[in-house]
């Protein structure tokens, strides 16, 4: 017999999934609607509209893939490559070589410029490299999560659009979190994620891109075989699931059936956004960054380090040097999940034993949850022997809060 | 400003999704866990083990993919496919072509065994096919929802079993509802559905293999490159998000990361599942059978007739003749929706506008939901002047349940 679910509470504190908003639960125990009930149809209407405000655009191609994040990155790339495309992908972290991964099984011609992992690009550089490689495509992260740094946007967007180079942005972990411009920063497709600055559980991904892309796509669609034998088209999309020409017809008005839309998924990210535009964009941008803020305060009275250069930081994650004393500091993030509840995040490659990880995002990023997981991680590394300025951490948050 | 979601009740009786059981629902409201959180991984490993049960196996390979059905089918179907590579398909419905189209997509070369949607074929029609076409792989759908037939499939496999070919089948529509036996039945790959027969929203697809199909996989396994630049692959699968072989080393005991897994559809997921293994799958199928009599016995007796060969039909679906008086059917069925909140489905192809499908899967599989439908059904009919046989419809279905 397997037992009834018991969920134990959590506060979590990692750069996603975070804690769902109590809007965006309270909605998940809804009944189901049919995909095609007309107050069904109201609803996906409504998330593709608020989609549009965190990616600040106007692209009429705004809507949510039945697939976590990953999901509508290769579905992004896949729309736009062919085989043999030169792809150009500036890595300052674990995530650009995801994007890699997706090229590289589209038979892509793929250039890595890469760097270390402490701070992002000048822009000049990319758009030297833009110039040397001459690429079809430049896909890129625009924060890394891995280690924390977030890359500016804007001159690679409006040099891409110049020479008619697609921009493809990687902004999962920054979405809602932080500020967006797709538009003026010349994206051509973004790709957000739910279960982070949205909270909204894990299990879809947000996309948004505009006419250019639109014309790829009209020009690859392929209608498929059981709906009808006549619309073959040999410049289709590799993938039935992930085909964007397809997807964005079952989201606007034709309605042609492709998948049965994640219903209840639906309502949640409908919840979500809602709760983020009704907070007010510019009010949740504000929440992260003094939330941040309150963080950084908090482990620098610590006497802990920081990975990476501060002044390009994600507001929604802060990469913390694991001090001496705490091994690879396993036991100690262990400790926080089994006895104080809190979750906190290791890292990737290089990073791994080095760094942890805190997150800010979404409904996770509140005062109470900063002053949790700073008084606990202290509480741990007292217990654990390490050497840090006691007592300091929480009062450095306040006074943040205080101003 | 967008309004807070607003869900009207409804009854459905469509082929799905279908109305989500309450043990579902409820859980879906729970706080959000870690994706590697001791606790989440304890919930993730119970839902592999349960999602054997209806599918007949012990193939230890049976997990989630969070993507609708059909993402479970792609994912199958470019397991085993390389360019060039033989696959047949035999049809007697929609669905079959959206495995042609995926295997399309994935450069197979194509035979489709067609013949009309009235009956499923005699499997030793098949077994000549593929004796004739010779292919690598035999794919097929067990259930076809759009006209309501079944296939018989054991001595399909055991054919193909002996032939060394792989035999891939589309479960979806019937995975939970009818009995299904993967193992004895040599089935290499069963894709089955969540927002059909388990009674959970549509957003993941169910997959089970066996130890054949591992080895192919881990003959295409590459480990990613943001996790690894060494393990480079040539055979890798073309996908990076339908992966299998990266999904199953993070289902299993390896938890290489890929994904982030979609932690309330899981959790709707384990309660769907253990709801059902409460019940006693063999007691699941036999409900599914008694109310799929009461249905047919109803319809009967207002004088309607039904689509296809009745021996043969799926119990998880009833294709019914639109009888003249109701044009094509919609304004009834947009009358059952939007005065009697009870939803039935029109259907595909050549069969839009002339068929209505009752669905009968899951939670909706109730009797009282039957009753309603069978009464609502009536009423509309007589108010759009139909000759119909009135006062029999419910009173038949009554008598299948008197039994």
């Amino acid at each position: 017999m397997f037992s009834e679910l018991v969920i134990p509470s959590r506060t979590i504190m990692t750069p996603g999934p975070v804690e769902a908003h109590p809007n965006v639960l309270r909605v998940m125990s809804s009944t189901i609607l049919g995909q095609f009930d007309p107050a069904f149809l109201t609803i996906m209407d409504d998330v593709k509209e608020m989609i549009k405000v965190p990616f600040g655009t106007k692209n009429e191609q705004s809507f949510a893939i039945d697939g976590t994040s990953r999901s509508g990155l290769e579905a992004a790339l896949i729309a736009l490559i062919k085989p043999g495309d030169k792809v150009l992908i500036p890595v300052y972290g674990r995530f650009a070589y995801l994007l890699g991964e997706i090229c590289e099984r589209a038979k892509a011609e793929i250039k890595y410029l890469e760097k270390d992992w402490t701070s992002p690009f000048e822009q000049a550089e990319i758009i030297q490299a833009i110039d040397d490689f001459e690429p079809k495509i430049v896909a890129m992260v625009h924060g890394e999560t891995a280690n924390g740094q977030m890359q500016a946007l804007d001159q690679i967007g409006a040099a891409c659009r110049k020479r008619d180079i697609f921009f493809v942005v990687d902004m999962v972990a920054t979405y809602g979190g932080v500020p967006i411009f797709v538009d003026d920063w010349c994206v051509d497709i973004a790709i957000g994620g739910t279960q982070k600055c949205v909270s909204v559980p894990s299990g879809m991904s947000l996309i948004t891109y505009n006419d250019r892309v639109e014309k790829v796509l009209t020009s690859r669609y392929q209608k498929e075989l059981g709906l009808s034998k006549m619309d073959r088209n040999e410049n289709h999309i590799s993938s039935n699931y992930l085909d964007l020409s397809q997807l964005q017809r079952y989201w606007n008005t034709e309605r042609i059936n492709h998948h049965t839309e994640a219903t209840t998924m639906i309502y949640a990210l409908h919840e979500g956004l809602r709760t983020m535009i009704n907070e007010g964009i510019e009010s949740v941008w504000a929440r992260h960054k003094l939330n941040d803020e309150a963080i950084v305060a908090g482990i620098k009275a610590m006497g802990l380090g920081f990975f990476g250069n501060m002044g390009t930081k994600m507001p929604t994650v802060t990469p913390i040097l694991i001090p001496e004393g705490a091994d690879d500091g396993e036991a100690i993030r262990n400790m926080l999940l089994d006895v104080f509840g809190v979750e906190i995040a290791s890292s990737f490659g290089d990073l791994k034993g080095k760094v942890w990880r805190i997150g800010n995002m979404g409904y996770s990023s509140r005062r109470e949850n900063v002053l949790q997981v700073l008084g606990a991680l202290e509480s741990a590394l007292i217990y654990y022997g390490a050497t840090i300025n006691k007592g300091e951490a929480v009062k450095a948050a306040l006074k943040v809060y205080e101003v």
